[in-house]
């Protein structure tokens, strides 16, 4: 099974395939760029799901579903937003297939052919913004805390398994408030859920901070994100969060009365994570042997083993086990049992290991006679035996002490590849090994597109906790006016 | 708030949309015949899909996603499906837009047009089918029990909210097995699960049977399906689940290697729910007063509604309630409290009987003197007092009541509305009143065409429990081959 993964350090962009190939967790759809999730990363992405859900529900939102489809007038509504945003689209033109003439294949139906072209949704704004028209008169009827999860369309030449593809699966929150003020710390709220639940549930940290401005959501204010580092030292961003201002509600005739009994337009947010996760959790936890998943969002936590040899029974073994299986349900453990019959344990434990189950037990007669189950952990690799008794109380404490050595781990690779640079030597040098780099910008697109060009990094974020005192543009050496995080990205 | 609502009596089809509208369950979109869920409709389609998602699993289904965009030429590829299907479709056939020369406007870009048009899925057993060959090679590889989450598109002319748009979200069970008993055994398991979810969770009575060559599915053998009846007496196809043979299999060529090592097409079924039940729930429990929503799938179950008399203060009251609504949040019940300021409590009656809230606890200054909370009861509009102590044991009671009155409601409904017909002078009487008739049928298409060009009635299900032993077809005069359920259906 293990057999064909390309080493993480030989290309790691094959790795990356290889893994998500032999981990089963998807599959190119028959489109060009499109993605078929296959039961294994789609048990994943329900994890991240649910955690983000129940997040979104505590802080007061509530679920909807709008239209997969957008005429086309409304995408230049909004300037800024079409300017910048959204040209690669599919575009629906007809609504009608008939038989050929010879009754053998299938053609689209001229007839059928729309007045004005739809456009399947690369993000909702506009359409949600126009029922928002039909839902806000008054203050009383804010705010609204809508999110939605879909699947999306952004028509890409080059596409990757879960970080880039034509279609792919989202969350998209879009809210409205009477006043700028509630609008940001709206802004803000979401972008530590995201934080939280990168850092917490997927063992993924993250820096969080600011977009430059040419970074930053087309029709936004301000896109606030959080980046991670892959495996690969290279930046990927996980999710953002926007602060759109006036400006769809400009753009839709959004008004409301303010309880001053004014008329105003209102402020909006909006803010996303994708199945692109999926891929972060891969290319942040990964090694040569396939996956390693954080317990919290792994389909299986616990995957038991019964090494029965050749023709023999294997009851005794599954009622030896069953009280221990028993406890780990009862406490909320996701165990599963592979007693797949024909299969050696060999090809067994390569299997799981590839697919990043946390902990393997593997149970064969003579653990049996010693009250014992052998016990292997994914992410260090370490094994050892486990009295059946103890196992049921330690083996929930590893999967926490597992979580917490993921996020460890990934926190130490970001640590020892960030490195703040003070001259433009140093700068080049840096992104030539890789990793994030703490450094002056004096605040001109310019510069910043000068940096882009000579070296391919970009501003990742301009951090909460920057400090740009006394330091200057690693560039232009002008004073700085912010001190930012550069890296190649994704 | 009730105001404006059309009765049922008056206007079945305006009641209908009036409740929709007023309960604020949806909204059409901007494109012709697309719907919004708001997040109100959108609980009640999360209970629902809970509901039928954890049966799914429990009965060894996983989830995973497949893409939307489907190329012309599958649809071609199983000819029953093609010709009796999905002509209707959303078909894409550009993939960029670009500013307008004089830039204020947007066109699609010409030079962008796709070789192969591609189909928005109108369901999706050939993109599934296409990928199923990549995955099966032996009979270790089945059974594959997927589900999918998703939306689909048809193009819709005459559109209807939740019953008929042309996006719908709905979930599609594909399998894939090694034998015709076992796929059978598959189509038979999940359409007992879509009777019991209908009938335990939704309080809907379904009759159960199989569609009419005619009424089948385009592609499947035989087309199993539930039945409900709508408040106008008329019938609503409420789930389907399909034996599909080999059909799919031949046709995107997905052979196996069996247990005695001999090549054989892989069997196949799908089952289907969609937002069509939020419809149904509707439909079948609605009053003149809204919506009537069995405590199950209730995303409020009980809302409790402090009657404050103006300027005075709340927080009295609050502590009073605090511990009844925590002993019934701790009972797993799913409490609002509406202390909405600046709204009479005649206006929030109104509205949460409009959206069905099973149990409405209103309490006063007086109730609290008297140690008691002011009960309604949505289903019978009963009201009256429980103490304090009594409410929070006896709430958890009254909800469970509530559920199955609503069901013996619908089911009382339908007995009184199901008519058995033994002379075709009966039927065509039977058919003017509205309901479901009993009768035989001589088993031919030509005489279930000709009852449908005379009275728009239609073979709903030939029941699993038909008895056609010694009675005539109720056109031919022939001997019955089954005994069936007509009825005009949406």
């Amino acid at each position: 099974m293990a057999k064909g993964v390309t080493p993480k350090s030989e290309d790691y962009s094959k790795w990356y395939t290889d893994v998500i190939t032999k981990a089963e967790l998807a599959d190119y759809g028959p489109v060009k760029g499109t993605m078929v999730i296959r039961p294994y990363g789609y048990g994943i992405w329900e994890s991240i799901r649910d955690a983000f859900d129940k997040r979104f529900k505590d802080t007061g939102h509530v679920n909807a579903y709008f239209p997969l489809f957008i005429p086309k007038s409304f995408l230049s509504k909004e300037a800024e937003h079409i300017e910048g945003f959204a040209k690669e689209c599919a575009v629906v033109t007809h609504t009608r297939l008939k038989s050929t003439e010879d009754g053998k294949g299938i053609e689209v139906d001229p007839a059928s052919k729309l007045e004005e072209e739809i456009i399947v949704r690369p993000t909702s704004e506009t359409v949600i913004w126009s029922m928002y028209k039909k839902w806000i008169n008054s203050y009383r009827d804010l705010p609204i805390l809508i999110n939605q999860w879909a699947n999306v369309v952004r028509w890409e030449m080059r596409t990757r398994l879960f970080l880039r593809t034509s279609e792919f699966l989202w969350q998209e929150g879009h809210t409205a408030h009477a006043t700028e003020a509630e609008a940001r710390e709206e802004t803000d709220r979401m972008l530590e859920v995201y934080r939280e639940v990168l850092e917490d549930v997927l063992a993924v940290p993250v820096l969080t901070g600011k977009k430059s401005e040419s970074e930053k959501f087309a029709g936004a204010i301000d896109t606030l994100c959080i980046e991670a580092m892959k495996g690969d030292k290279k930046a990927l961003q996980a999710g953002t969060s926007h602060y759109l201002g006036q400006n769809f509600a400009k753009a839709f005739e959004v008004k409301f009365q303010n309880e001053e009994n004014k008329e105003d337009y209102v402020y909006a947010t909006s803010w996303g994570v994708s199945t692109r996760l999926v891929g972060a959790l891969i290319m942040v936890h990964g090694d040569d042997k396939g996956l390693r998943l954080p317990p919290k969002v792994a389909p299986i936590q616990v995957v038991v083993i019964p090494i029965v040899r050749k023709d023999d029974d294997s009851s005794e073994l599954m009622d030896y086990l069953h009280p221990l299986i028993s406890k780990l349900k009862d406490s909320g453990v996701r165990v599963h049992v592979d007693d797949r019959p024909k299969m050696s344990p060999g090809f067994k434990f390569n299997e799981w290991e590839m697919k990043g189950v946390p902990i393997r037990l593997e149970v064969g007669a003579r653990d049996m006679e010693n009250g014992e189950v052998f016990t292997a952990r994914r992410d260090t690799g370490e094994k050892f035996g486990l009295t059946l008794d103890a196992a049921s109380v330690k083996i929930p404490e590893l999967l926490d002490e597992i979580q917490n050595s993921l996020f460890n781990q990934a926190l130490e690779f970001r640590a020892e590849n960030t490195h703040t640079a003070s001259t433009w030597d140093e700068f080049k040098s840096i992104v030539e090994k890789g990793g994030f780099i703490k450094c002056g910008w004096d605040g001109t697109a310019e510069t910043e597109n000068k940096i882009k060009a000579e070296t391919k990094a970009t501003i990742r974020c301009i951090p909460f906790d920057e400090d740009p005192s006394g330091i200057n543009c690693i560039f232009s050496g002008n004073a700085a006016k912010h001190q930012v995080v550069f890296s190649k990205a994704y």
